[in-house]
């Protein structure tokens, strides 16, 4: 950067410092959907490569003007790729002091893979997740809250009852949202709610695993209110989990709307 | 509108108008993503009110600078909110005058309902489609295309037979676009598709209907191969349809992927 | 409906009245994604057809296995098409009276159009936005909150103040929410809105109208900031505004991410 | 793998291998919506990681009742992760031989990012993109077509000729596909696109940096029309580029719907 465009940034008008008279504080301030190459540590100790929308916020005070939005990006630049939860407190601190601020938010929600076997043949496959990790960083107190998006097959209790041969099925969505005393693994969630379900699912499937998961999935009927009463109950007997936040969304084979469910337990925002 | 502004809207520049000299004519410019409410004259003569989703568009000749965007939404309102087969070829015409082109584009689409009464209680409810009307007017060429994107239950025919109980089944989705003789109603090619799945959908099942479907599902197993054959089937024995593109999507109960297929004949674009 | 339905009716299992034994109260159990026709009471003391997407939820208690989801489609059925703020506490208590349940919420999202004027010409065009109402009745009490989102321009104060010439605006968006002492009209919260921007936006503007809002915009830059605070600062001035929430983001042309800022004023929920 | 499942699997029944009657060829059978993670390669040389969504299909003669949807998981697992244009032909050859089909289409969405340095400040700052690589093999042929989706500034020149002050601008998108006789670098499409635009976006831009974007975008007006012409000037000029198709929408600041302009060259499909 020559003189010239040093001279240039020192005499540019900085309207955001600016002084504000509305007397009105902002809550949540930054930038949001933003996509960003991340690194995420996953439980084998291993990173895997995926691709972050993210959301970075910091509340203002009311006697300014507005917010310096280019340093969230550097912010996360400067934060580099990898990201798990332990290091998500150095982002928060490090967004509240280069914008001066007293509280901080982060969301990162990205695309996130584990391998399955298929129940029978063996056969490897990778599923899909979608995972969004948030934190808050306010005065004394840092807040951690990770969520999984998780599909399941779920079967018809009253549609197998009711009926001589077959029971409606689909795909259901799960949001599973914790707080917890200790760190929680990704894929300890998600194996929570898949062990909820009719069925967990699979990407690659042979005819003999076909045949597994159908039955499995005809012998364990849920409805959308079991599948987040059974999420509860192993959240409930979960020593660490402090509070969590269930929904379940069925998109129902003989209908074109959905069946949902939710249960909150000690969960505030 | 008083003297000044019509003074000041005849000295305005009018930059669309000027001449263009990159030797490249435009195929099609206009607007989209327009919202707006229209009325659907209906099988029954009635009609029904829904929100479009509006894309008109003309070709502009190498020569001129820019198209004028305002007078795609003055020939929208000047047509009025009654949109049926019949008169699309009116809105047509009218792009074509006012933007002084030689082809012209429209594309609606809309939430569409239909009456459903329930397999064994007779109960009422309305289940809803998404339908898109395209026209096209080019030079002494009119062409007309009517698609509906229709909701059904699929039952997969493989778990059925290699599992001792059970079968998955799951939402599934057809686009049907088609080109005829005559028009058709949007009415019966929603009841020609719903007719090629294992099940068709309802808004409104008390128990009994819940059997009923999911006993005709179990007994009409379809892959997604079976679906866009039966409607391709359907349609080649319809005299009045010339050609048609159908492709159905089954949101997999079992996979967090679709399984996909399409069937094109006589078709172009 | 003939007897042997009837029998069959009454004779089929009831999976959804069985007793639970997880202890598990449910927070909110319905239907989710459903389309359905309305029309909104506007203003102007006419009606407005569009089609809401529909959520219908009520609580569970911990003994009952399941609810009646077909009973949610029924009492919106027979609610009928139209809807307005002074009749949705008779849908509320519907719901609590079919599903024996002591809360219940509903929420309606859907299209509405203003028609607006253009500035200079006067020429008449609909503008389109998205209206969210949502009502919950728990116990002895109500709850409604009227929710807007209101796309508007937005012209960058800093660009405006360091450019020699121009200065980058884009289309934003506002959602903004309300709890009120009387109910308050759609159309004066969109107002509200919008003369809180650079400028509001149109669906039909002629040369000199574009004239007269973009020299509007230039001359009225606000950040993000300015957008959430503008919009307080009327709300905390309406006497009948018990409390609200304020969301804006910012289609930032010059990035590929958005800028957003949240205000909250006496807001649970 | 043990005896007993392979007998299992030896008995079961086949039903996709079963022959069907209805005399129809089915087009593209196979997968949708699959997320993986792929690894591309960059004009640097480089691979960045990312997460794609994938469709495979192949073509399906008139007397097989189904495909084998597992098969086509296999094919891309047995793949690898690292995907380039070079190596998708080896990709569409194991769909066909796996398959025994006589045609196959792959397709690859992608976000893809580039770094950038801010025109000022050099503060570097990494852009995304939308990336689609589509192939197929079809008899002897081989066709490969990559996509890209490339977000820009674009500046109203009638805006600006007639106001006194500023003019309108916004976010646009091109979406450009091409067919070369050379595999072009992804890179080397995203900035011809950018250079016909009023201005490129950044993620990363310092008060100077916003200060040179926002003169240059006022210098460098383009009208929907102007932009695709500005690609297709381009495109023509450029020796390898056998054929293209370049869309552009602009979501226009002043309206709440998008500009929209067109131009295909030589183009099929």
């Amino acid at each position: 950067m020559d003189l010239l465009k040093i001279q240039s940034l020192t005499t540019l008008s900085d309207t955001q410092s600016e002084r504000d008279h509305r007397r009105i504080a902002i809550d949540r301030v930054g930038v949001r959907n933003l996509r960003y190459p991340i690194q995420i540590l996953d439980k084998a100790n291993s990173t895997q490569s995926t691709v972050a929308t993210v959301q970075l916020t910091v509340d203002l005070p009311h006697h300014f003007k507005g917010t310096h939005m280019s340093r969230f990006v550097e912010a996360l630049h400067a934060h580099g790729p990898v990201l798990h939860v332990r290091n998500m407190g150095a982002l928060l601190r490090s967004l509240r002091a280069r914008l001066d601020s007293d509280a901080a938010h982060v969301d990162f929600e990205f695309p996130f893979f584990l391998e399955k076997t298929a129940p029978s043949t063996g056969a490897k496959g990778l599923m899909d997740y979608l995972v969004r990790l948030s934190a808050v960083s306010q005065r004394d107190r840092e807040d951690f809250v990770p969520t999984v998006v998780v599909p399941v097959t779920t079967l018809c209790p009253c549609s197998k009852a009711i009926s001589d041969r077959g029971a409606h099925n689909q795909r259901g969505q799960v949001t599973f949202s914790v707080r917890s005393e200790q760190p929680i693994w990704i894929e300890d969630l998600i194996r929570l709610v898949e062990s909820c379900a009719s069925s967990e699912l699979f990407s690659l499937l042979k005819r003999p695993d076909e045949k597994v998961v159908t039955e499995h999935a005809y012998d364990n009927p849920v409805f959308v209110e079991d599948l987040v009463r059974n999420i509860a109950s192993r959240a409930n007997a979960e020593h660490g989990i402090l509070g969590y936040r269930v929904e379940a969304e069925n998109f129902e084979s003989i209908h074109n709307h959905s069946a949902y469910a939710l249960v909150e337990h000690r969960w505030a925002g």
